[in-house]
């Protein structure tokens, strides 16, 4: 590779938005942040970079290894470049706006991950997504659902199949079932995979009660009746009753919306953060979920201020596979300095018109389809020949 | 400092953009970016992060110093997070888009840079510009000119003064005075910091003529007339004569359009790459110019196609010190379930109301000033109590 093309090729997993596409992503961008205005959110901007201790709890590993790190030359800290940014509207709730009652908070900004989720992925997600914080209650949950529905409506979205789970069914078995850290996680990580013969494996040790519903987990997917079998599979613990009843009382405020959910109870989380509630939208001819979202009460926490939370995001370059919306068609004119003529485009484009001054340079790509000429000494807009 | 507090300080010279100024950010930048289009700019969204070499020339030190260095753990190559957007968007003219004729770019984001500018800089800019590629004439240079004069207009920016200079002055007489790295730089440094004493003191060695024109470039500052006595101060070289013949055109040029440009022949460049015209608007209550821009011919060259190139750039947030946009007032509504009450919210909304839903929790900070209530079975929109 000689040094010239060295300086034009971009790392793996990184690439250029290009004109077709950048107008495709800056009208979902404007079209979805309008909509969460017009449920009463409100857009906050955090920064690219932080000191890592805001970025990513000690504990939250992925985050951790997928956050790119910088040296503060001002201070030799070390900062990382966000892979996420619900953690930094957290601690705007927590510390900057500092309301007692709700916060509706909203964001779009890109965030960089050190690999890829997947071969298909790219490594600077452009995020967008929407908070309510101070708000434990199920409106909320329902609310931030209705909103991502609204959100991948706008993007063409109506064929979704929401699936919703409850980080609570599995955290009030596993501190029943006793177990420590690396055990509790082996079966956190045999449910998210559905992986049968390593949950069974892991769940060895434990009572047949829990190890029955453990096992039953897996199985409980599909539409309302899956809340009903679950209560006889899983044990009657007051964590897991607590959680049916929530998805029992999400499933009725969702019908009334016109949402009929999909259950998937081994489907645990996206982030190391949720805690309640998880849910995630998938539409045909996309292998992964188009939206993400769920509880994460204790968010707050290191912060110093633990408040309820849900929330959505999505990656809006994820939905580029959409049909690119063609570039409006513009008016050509003449390079000059003749006052009517600079008048006169001044004009056009006041009432919204594209203007192309042409240049003069061979091969016109402006893609007019009208020209201004000249006419009996006025300016005027005709066909393109 | 305990831990928590630790956990939410920002690094200096980096904060939040909260609700209030966030609004002010998007609507400029939604603002801005129409108005591009309304001239035939079309948008491109480079990446955060590219490999080093693509992101300035080993000759642009300042830009290197600027830059944060990363690891690409794909490749074990230097990254960097990008300090300025124009070298990405020249990439993307020379080998991504690789047009024949003009291309029209703009963009919009974030760049990062490892100190501040100044003790009143931020150092997370929001850049958003405009260039032309492929076209070497004036009506470039004009069109960018009036294009960032209309996007502070924008931005409530009425009363600008707009300086003019030009690198080609400079460059013409350094090439005839044959000085070689440092002693030329000794020179150009002195005159970008109007230093006179070291201007004096740099210039000893030279002939008369070419001592006595770096000496009257700093007095060359002021209308019309700066032209006409620059002539006689400023050797006659081809490359001063075509400077001086370039800005008398766009002089003419810029008066059909209601500018009364400010001429300051010794402002010389703002980045390493810029070339020939340069020029800076400023305005009264900023001590620094509100928008920069300029030619920069030899841009490409790294990537192994230069076009002749010029452009303007500005921080949205340099400009954020206007008077904030208020909080459009909304509809405060009940939550519930009630079919005629999810309807009646839905259609507000999509009236393009803002309708918040009271998720009953203490401390309304929602900023309504109307209220939905049912009345003789109808829901209806209600003055605030």
């Amino acid at each position: 590779m000689n040094e010239i093309m060295r300086n034009w090729i971009l790392p793996e997993y990184i690439s250029d938005v290009l004109p077709c596409e950048a107008r495709l992503l800056e009208g979902l961008r404007r079209r979805m942040l309008d909509l969460f205005s017009c449920y009463g959110y409100e857009q906050v901007i955090p920064p690219l970079v932080e000191y890592v201790e805001s970025l990513f709890t000690q504990e939250d590993k992925a985050l951790d290894l997928k956050t790119f790190k910088l040296v503060d030359e001002l201070t030799g800290r070390q900062m990382g470049l966000r892979a996420d940014i619900t953690p930094q509207v957290a601690r705007i709730d927590a510390h900057i706006l500092n309301r007692k009652g709700v916060a509706r908070l909203c964001y779009a900004g890109s965030v960089v991950n050190t690999r890829p989720d997947g071969t298909l992925s790219s490594r600077e997600p452009r995020q967008i997504g929407a908070e309510i914080y101070g708000c434990a209650g199920l409106a909320a949950d329902v609310e931030i659902i209705e909103l991502m529905r609204e959100s991948l409506s706008l993007a063409g979205m109506n064929n979704l199949r929401l699936e919703i789970g409850h980080m609570g069914l599995f955290l009030a078995m596993a501190e029943a079932s006793g177990l420590d850290g690396s055990a509790r996680e082996e079966i956190f990580v045999a449910l998210q995979q559905k992986d049968l013969p390593s949950l069974k494996a892991s769940t060895t040790g434990l009572s047949a009660e829990l190890r029955q519903g453990f096992l039953a987990l897996p199985n409980c997917y599909g539409g309302a009746e899956v809340l009903k079998s679950a209560r006889e599979a899983l044990p009657a613990l007051p964590g897991v009753t607590e959680a049916l009843d929530a998805l029992d009382a999400l499933r009725a405020a969702l019908q009334v919306r016109g949402i009929e959910p999909c259950f998937d109870l081994a489907e645990l989380r996206s982030s190391y953060y949720h805690t309640g509630l998880v849910f995630a939208a998938y539409t045909p001819g996309y292998a992964n979920a188009v939206a993400r979202g769920g509880r994460y009460d204790s968010v707050g926490e290191k912060f110093g201020r633990p408040r309820p939370a849900t929330g959505f995001s999505l990656d809006l370059r994820e939905l580029s596979h959409l049909p690119f919306p063609a570039r409006r068609s513009g008016i050509l004119a003449p390079a000059g300095d003749e006052p009517a003529l600079v008048c006169c485009i001044r004009k056009l484009r006041e009432q919204g018109e594209i203007v192309v001054v042409d240049l003069g340079v061979v091969g016109d790509e402006s893609g007019c389809n009208r020209r201004l000429v000249k006419t009996d000494g006025d300016w005027k807009v005709v066909a393109q020949a």
